[in-house]
């Protein structure tokens, strides 16, 4: 697994330190000799940085391999396209999982950590890969959210920025999903306050319980509908809830149960109960706006990024509103900004989908970007 | 508290016998000689009968206490209102706490049941109380559910029907995030597969989970930005959850997880586990089109009873879009029908809250069905 380790560490926005700091990446393409061609991917909660390889823990392909590779819209025959583990995380780069100077893994002791502090540990990447400036930032959710917090920190380091599905604050609706993803994990008694480790135990019921409700928000109702319905299956593990003979629905259960707990248990398998804690905090603290008595334009006045805001119409995890209130901000700070909504009935995992319109409109705009910064037109 | 003993007892659908059967039940206002002017209000399902008085636990208002008594637009000056617990509830009707033959509470023993059943054991109730034919059945959520139920299975027996926030079939999502509440409830240790009495143990934490989700679907975004938005307050709880001094936002939790908490652990004293699985299991097979090839109008062909379909505008668990569908399934059948979508940016708790459009749709619905049954106008 490739990871930089920065002995120089971080200090985070709550105060703690962490040195020596690791960040996980996976590199795609090459690097320019003008070392101008750089994009970095943010992913979302519980993505990581296998973008476009088989992941090493499920086998399964990349979570936007058909967005990523030769001749993709993120075409890595032309650019260098880097993905980190986001700080917190669980697949290398330093999170409670990490170890601390006691050798005790951090578990909750983890310090608090904010989007912000995430984009500067991949800032001290970059520093470190000898890459001053991106090409370009692009991110779906909690990946936008590192978008908008690069630009918004180093606007001299992004030409261009592409923030999908995502919002400048976190709403209320979403924190409190979050907050009974969290209440989940600690009623697991295999949680342990955290150090589960010690027992050989995992939180798997709870995590699991938290990734099915996740899992609802990111699917929109006509999603759901179009692929389960209310079609029942008989399943042996159903069985025993019943005393009746498995003649009727009762012996049955509906298809979207049998695959919300497939996509329960099939996530504890690769996500560590702490990081989720820990991310799904970083993501409520998310307020671009915080530090302006909730301007939302004054953190880009001046910038020179060039702007595409995608939304989909379906999503209402982070609704459209959201992306255009965004949008309006950056009108109004005088930057250049696009705004497409997609249409599309997914909900807000249509960013991860194959959605025809947004594999178009990623390649309009990382073309005419492109062109905007002097490196010439696709061959 | 009042109850029936039914002593012929109830055969559900799933083919078991319940026998005796309890229904416990409230009534206000007085049933006229004619017999015709009684009014059967349904609950949602986590309400209860104590409809329009103080509640025996919580020592809170009935939860239409705003709705239902004299003068207002549930007149119990005019109408005998019957609320009842439904079958597999948890405040005196027969359910998964109630006492088997061999002395031992049912448990996950209690049979499925489903929203017919809930029916057929109100219809029980009335026979008893000598009530043949309901001047109007009105609910709201699962409460419309079985209003819609109760003249599929009785159209001969109700005069007037007012189905609120509610839907002819549970949805996908809405099956999806009862499953995701019946998860965290089995996944507590506390629930012992369901037996949790013999411990003196309560699936406290499961439950609370299951609520706090189930309360956020009830809100609308809106509602939630409006009460909460991104508030923080300190709380002490809290502090243990990080290693700083709260001088910042790291020591303090956002109001709406506040909120949530309480609404968790304040559930947990009044509620059953069981019956929450029980009842949402039944939610979740209700579907009246199931026996006819999908059809919403077949059960509702030749039917006399006059309808008002009443939906909230920002309502997303029970969306217009359902409530359409049911008015114009009524029509294609050839029932009397209104429908009447209300602008509320409450979501779906609104049919509980202060909505003017609302009270004055319930009063003219009312005066207009009771002036055609011949009740008179009000007085």
């Amino acid at each position: 697994m490739s990871y930089a380790r920065l002995e120089e560490g971080l200090t985070l926005e709550c105060g703690s330190v962490l040195a020596p700091l690791d960040v996980a990446y996976r590199t795609y393409g090459q690097l320019s000799a003008a070392r101008d061609n750089a994009i970095l991917v943010c992913h979302a909660l519980t993505g990581d940085q296998f973008l476009a390889e088989q992941h090493p823990v499920t086998g399964k392909p990349g979570w936007w391999s058909r967005m990523v590779g030769p001749g993709l819209p993120i075409d890595t025959d032309r650019f260098f396209v880097i993905c980190t583990n986001v700080l917190g995380g669980c697949m290398g780069s330093t999170g409670p999982r990490s170890l601390q100077e006691n050798g005790e893994p951090w578990g909750t002791d983890f310090p608090p950590i904010t989007i912000r502090d995430m984009v500067r540990a991949q800032a001290l990447l970059l520093n470190h890969l000898g890459i001053g400036r991106l090409f370009a930032a692009i991110g779906g959710s909690m990946g936008g959210m590192q978008v908008l917090q690069w630009v918004a920190t180093y606007p001299e380091r992004v030409f261009a920025a592409m923030p999908i599905a995502t919002s400048p604050f976190h709403s209320a609706q979403n924190i409190a999903f979050n907050e009974v993803s969290r209440q989940a994990i600690s009623a697991d008694p295999e949680w342990h306050n955290g150090r589960y480790w010690d027992y050989g135990a995992v939180p798997a019921r709870g995590l699991g319980v938290a990734r099915m409700m996740a899992h609802i928000t990111y699917l929109s109702e006509e999603a759901l509908t179009r692929k389960f319905g209310r079609r029942v299956r008989r399943d042996p593990a159903i069985k025993g809830d019943t005393a009746l003979e498995p003649a009727s629905l009762f012996g049955e259960m509906f298809e979207v149960e049998s695959y919300l707990r497939h996509q329960g248990s099939s996530f504890v398998r690769r996500f560590d109960a702490n990081s989720y804690l820990t991310i799904t905090r970083a993501m409520d603290y998310f307020d671009l706006s915080a530090e302006y008595d909730g301007d939302i334009s004054a953190p880009f006045l001046g910038c020179k990024t060039r702007f595409c805001v995608v939304s989909f119409s379906s999503d209402w995890l982070f609704p459209t509103s959201q992306s255009r209130l965004l949008a309006r901000a950056l009108n109004r700070a005088g930057v250049n900004v696009s705004f497409v909504e997609i249409d599309s009935d997914r909900g807000h995992d249509a960013f991860l989908l194959d959605e025809p319109d947004f594999d178009r409109t990623m390649r309009g705009f990382i073309n005419g970007a492109a062109e905007h910064a002097g490196l010439g037109k696709a061959g």
